[in-house]
């Protein structure tokens, strides 16, 4: 009997999983409602149910986010929508409410079980003597369903009201985004039908509640009534001690935009016309007759299916720790749920469907951070990722355009159509009240290389090269002509360089050849020669296309060879090993963070840009020399990573979720095991243990961190098991941590997969039977072939 | 006879003019010491000594400023010393002071006869009652020596004891600059022996004191005593009415670097080892018995003579407008003082030698603002201060290099080396107390294009051909080199750019191919391979001899002239004629000086950079696109001009005194006659009318501002009699302000002389008859050749 699977292991002083497969918590903290809404939600890359329950109203941050309805509301910020809550349902007593956000219950529980990305719930009260159990899921066979069943045990003699309905009034971070909002009875149904303020997007969602006694017959209700701006029918049932009831609800919801063309889409004017408010409703009402046609355990069915699948290839499994095992679930059940597997024009948000926060926008945190754990275990949806930042490239391209340079300039916020939806003005210094402008969408052009170096990730890894014809060499090519109108050459120097830029490190605006920007610059212009070259002598139909799509000239290519082999490199200190993050960084006060906060005169201040605390010191906001390894592990030797891991993280704040990762990876590699475990939970525990405040300034900075999530698969992969893609296969360079016993986990290449399991003293690797081709392994100096069906074992150290 | 000579002239509510040839006020306010003391003081381009009163204290700012004697003493500021004052006395009757500072007189006046660089006062006390009447002078003849003359009658019977000698308590702006001091009487004088703390510089000042009854004999002092810092020659005396005494006091001081060879100086260190303490005492010592020697009023004569001459070529008529023509010489005298006419390896300094502000180093301002009067009245003047550019040239060329440049990049504050003295922290934001990093120092590279451009405004007007080869060239190479390793080129758009600079408006930090930078970077570079061609064609030994010297090869010229040819010059839009002073300013927000002021949380802040409330709107501190015609004013068509004048010139808010000139000389271009005249005024009287508070923040921001004094001269000259250099001699395009009847003026070229009379309907210039060759006259569409003792006439409109 196995006695660890049935021993709770306690993650947090309220989270807890049992199986390793869930996380739980059963006690209720009302202070942590925004905390717990995000840990706890369910989403299926289209909508995102935050785990809150079901009689949340808006100041307890409840929130139905929809992909695909970009909106602004403000007039600053363009954001998603949220959607009218379907799943409301609010129960009474004698007149008396019964909520679960006052507490006072005698027992409860909250679950995400994350196998089956189902939220569940279960709370007695004692007065009147109920258990409430509810269950809900974003179905990944139906996108747009969303359901819950619930059952209710009366525990004495009970008369209950159930108020179950439409929840019109939502929480919404920038304003109101419904021009217009009604709330019907329709037939056989709720509805809810809303038509955003800016875009004129139409969103009809309904909703079909089904009460029952259990093993019993249909309870009708007995009216519809309004519930302070929830639309709801209202049943009043009398129940004998151990009696139950069975509330089944179904939501599905529609956005124009789900009804549009989205094969050819460049731009939102080449999706076509808007559908009408009709089109949407009969498209809903579809969608709700299948979902009722259906059993409720048949449509859970159907979802977990999916699930089982994802994560058949998606799982890490980790021996020894369990904790680990329990948080990188966790964080891969983020990263799967905020992805649009379902589309190639949507991106994955930095907040992904968690909430409005980040505005449900993709930034260089998609390709970096989320991206890698799709390519080598569901490449599919990590080509998706990449077309959609094909098919917004001529956002890209009206960026560089306005800015004045060519190409594509991709945007630091990229929601639907690739335009830049970040504001130059938002920020405010809290000492002053003044606003502040700030730099990111014009300055911090790393974007743009990242992006195109990812294209060469996904191509080398997959040999899609379907993809890097119809999709990736045009970005290639629209990125490095964007580097070679961005670059300036230096005519005394003789060389190139990039200058005025924004890294990694956001405190350090302003800055002249950032070593990362610089060098992923190098990168992408020397891959977009080597495209250029094999594509128009192997394939110059092909070449040609593209290059009259874009009116490419040679000339061109002539341009970004000379800058890829001209362009200033910040080179590592023959002494010391360091390399300077950028022009000047080391003449900069050096300091530590601990010090120059005690500087704060507001604890709120804004530590960067154009005149916090650490812009004229040595302190970063997050990693940017070491974040160039984790991109390009073999870029330096072990040494100077060393040299530069030692030198820069004393000197970092932290201030982005995004560092963390990039240590834990960097000290793996290093061998600074017990900094690389620290930063792994540090990493992996980022919303999980936030117990920082979800509003700051008035903002909500609330949400799932998306790419903390993403970057849990690499830190174990990459920096654990130091896998690393080479040309013919990958290569190993594992450090696992000391309580580890084991590591297992899939990678798939060429559309091949490798079983991988490793140990503190050795490494199996398995090749699939159905695999098509001989995988090369490289771990240490040794090199080992992998043919379809063969399993190859290694000793390690 | 004239009445109008005798009639005063009311300049402000204090502030009179009899003859035109000084100022003078009648009332005493107390309020006005800081401003007073500078607009009466006098000085000789070694020293300056305040218009203060014999008795002040350092809190009355009185100040004997010394050039040559830069010392840091407060580890941020590196500044003139102020010396000892060695014309402290001190009246008392009874053990009751009589102080100067106190008021309370019978009558009262102050004067600055300009003429003669002469200051006197006067004032009748009633009890006791006396009338004492002083005159002082720094002597251009001995520019060491610094005397007065006081003249103490007796209005009944009084007994009076003069305390006279050396004030030790300096007032000093950053701190005390002494590491010793010491008062000690010496031989028949009183000496004060100092060394700075900074450089060990020594200054030795011996003061001579004479008291003898008038028309009778001397007074022996009856002891030596200390008053409150002040080592004084006690005299007591009793009068009877209608008795007078008269008090000589000679000043003598020389300090460490007087007595070090300027012949070759192009480092500190070239200056040779500094000279003993005793050196110094003895040259003190001898120019005491020299001045001893001679008579008071010897002393005088021979300090008029210069004066005369001076005057002989700087003076400016203007026939119709006495506030105008006293206005004038106000700013021509205060120019005159400034300017080091005895050295080449000195600057002029920004607040000259009127109080330590703004470190007495020079700024842009010496070759734009002060230095074109010289150019055309008194061209050796003008030829030192830029033989002085060329002195530093090794403190420009370590800038350069410190930076990552080549070449000379001349340092925003210049001092005695020209290594940069403009500290880079030492801004507070009022609002945060945070310190704030400002960019004068690195991003305002515009001052060694104006220095350069100098260069060929010098040579073109003096056709000094030997200065050209022993200075010049080398300066216009090394900063056309400089230039270059300073420029970018941009690949994609085949041009030249001029990255993050600040333009001569200040609230504009960190941008780009700002207008005024990059022509003036043209003009240059064209004019370097200009030099380049015909040196090493018409020259090759002198030429060779500059390249061995500097290394220069054939490939940086043609790196000149490709810069020269492919720079970006923001041209005027063909439509409104408009320049955009940098990329993107047109794009920021459109508003006006009066409207933002709304937003000043504080009146002391600053309005630039980082975020100051100026820098994302079109608001200008000063002159911009305007400053550039101002140095080429055939560069755009009057229409061009108009426009951007037009457009500027609400949006400016002038914020530096430099800017008035400006609009005042394009205003009188494009016949805006009345706002010509209107910024003439406001120009010259910059100092004059000055009521803001000359201490701001604590900083003292005091002093005669130089550069509005300097170029007074053009406002008349190149902007109401509209000269302008030509090949071959001069243009003229006046537009005369209506209420002037006449206005005449000297101009030289190549040692040549004109003088100019114009009227509103005609000129007359006449050639000296020592001219030594023709010059040629263009007016309109007419030219007309003037040789040697000839008239001509021309109408004008």
């Amino acid at each position: 009997m196995n006695t660890k699977m049935e021993q709770r292991v306690e993650l947090s002083d309220e989270i807890w999983s049992e199986t390793c497969w869930e996380i739980g918590e059963s006690r209720f903290d009302p202070d942590q409602a925004v905390t717990a809404g995000s840990n706890f939600m369910i989403g299926n890359g289209y909508m995102g149910y935050r785990g809150t329950f079901a009689d949340d109203r808006a100041d307890q941050y409840p929130a139905l986010v929809v992909t695909d309805t970009y909106d602004n509301a403000d007039g600053t910020w363009k954001e998603l929508v949220t959607a009218p809550n379907g799943l409301f349902t609010l129960l009474s007593c004698r007149g008396k409410d019964i909520l679960w956000r006052q507490g006072g219950f005698g027992e409860y529980e909250r679950r995400l079980n994350m196998l089956r990305g189902e939220w569940s719930a279960r709370a007695r009260w004692d007065d009147p003597g109920i258990l409430v159990e509810e269950e809900r899921f974003c179905s990944y066979d139906d996108l747009h369903l969303l359901t819950s069943r619930t059952r209710i045990t009366a525990l004495g003699e009970v008369e209950l009201e159930i108020a179950t309905g439409i929840d019109g009034k939502v929480w919404s971070l920038n304003g109101n985004h419904f021009s217009s909002l009604s709330l019907e009875e329709g037939p056989d149904c709720l509805e809810a039908s809303c038509v955003t303020g800016e875009q004129g997007y139409h969103l009809v969602l309904r909703e079909d509640a089904l009460l029952r006694r259990a093993g019993g017959a249909a309870i009708e209700p007995c009216e519809t009534a309004s519930r302070e701006g929830a639309l709801c029918r209202v049943f009043r049932v009398s129940l004998e001690e151990g009696q139950a009831l069975v509330l089944e609800k179904r939501v599905v919801l529609y956005s124009s935009n789900d009804l549009r063309d989205t094969s050819r889409i460049t731009s939102d004017a080449a999706r076509g016309p808007l559908p009408t408010q009709e089109e949407v409703r009969q498209a809903t009402a579809g969608g709700l007759s299948r979902a009722v046609s259906r059993s409720w355990e048949e449509l859970r069915e159907a979802h977990r299916n999916i699930w089982k699948d994802r994560w058949d290839s998606a799982d890490i499994l980790i021996g020894g720790d369990r904790v680990a095992q329990t948080l990188i679930r966790y964080n891969l059940y983020h990263n799967v749920i905020a992805a649009p597997a379902h589309a190639d024009h949507l991106p994955l948000g930095a907040r992904g469907l968690s909430c409005q926060a980040y505005q449900g926008a993709a930034f260089w945190d998609q390709e970096i951070f989320n991206l890698p754990m799709f390519l080598f275990t569901d490449p599919e949806t990590a080509r998706r990722l990449l077309v959609y930042r094909y098919r917004t490239l001529d956002g890209a391209r009206k960026k560089a355009r306005d800015l004045g340079y060519r190409g594509a300039f991709y945007a630091w916020v990229s929601g639907d159509t690739g335009e830049e939806i970040c504001p130059s003005w938002f920020f405010r210094d809290v000492l002053t009240g003044r606003r502040i402008r700030n730099h990111f969408n014009d300055w911090q052009i790393h974007v743009s290389p990242d992006i195109a170096y990812t294209v060469w990730k996904y191509v080398t890894a997959t040999g899609d090269q379907e993809f890097l014809e119809l999709y990736g060499a045009e970005i290639l090519f629209e990125v490095a002509r964007f580097l070679a109108s961005r670059v300036h050459y230096r005519p005394g120097l003789e060389r190139y360089e990039i200058i005025r830029v924004l890294g990694p490190d956001e405190y350090h605006e302003n800055v002249d050849n950032n070593y990362f920007t610089n060098f992923q610059a190098q990168f992408v212009c020397r891959y977009a020669v080597e495209v250029y070259d094999s594509l128009s002598t192997d394939h110059p139909r092909v070449f040609d296309d593209v290059a009259r799509r874009i009116g490419l000239e040679r000339g061109e290519r002539d341009a970004w060879d000379d800058i890829a082999r001209r362009i200033y490199i910040p080179e590592a200190d023959h002494e010391t090993g360091l390399i300077e993050q950028f022009q000047g960084f080391f003449e900069l006060e050096d300091t530590r963070p601990e010090v120059i906060r005690e500087r704060l005169l507001d604890p709120g201040e804004y530590w960067g840009w154009p005149n916090g605390i650490a812009v004229e010191t040595q302190v970063s906001k997050q990693a940017d020399v070491t974040q160039l390894f984790m991109l390009h592990p073999k870029a330096c030797s072990r040494e100077v990573i060393r040299a530069n891991w030692e030198y820069y993280e004393p000197r970092t704040q932290h201030g982005s979720s995004l560092s963390y990762a990039v240590y834990a990876i960097c000290a793996a590699w290093i061998g600074h095991d017990q900094e690389a475990y620290r930063y792994f939970l540090r990493s992996c525990t980022v919303d999980l243990l936030n117990t920082g405040k979800a509003v700051s300034g008035g903002t909500f900075i609330g949400g799932i961190h998306t790419a903390a999530c993403g970057v849990a698969w690499q830190i174990v992969v990459s920096g654990f098991a130091g896998m690393y893609l080479t040309r013919s296969g990958f290569g190993f360079d594992p450090h696992l941590p000391s309580g580890w016993e084991t590591l297992a986990f899939t990678l798939k290449r060429w559309g091949d997969s490798l079983e991988v399991t490793l140990h503190q003293r050795a490494m199996t690797v398995r090749a699939r039977e159905d695999n098509s081709r001989e995988i090369t392994l490289e771990v240490g100096s040794s090199e080992v072939a992998l043919p379809p069906g063969q399993q190859v074992a290694v000793p390690l150290r």
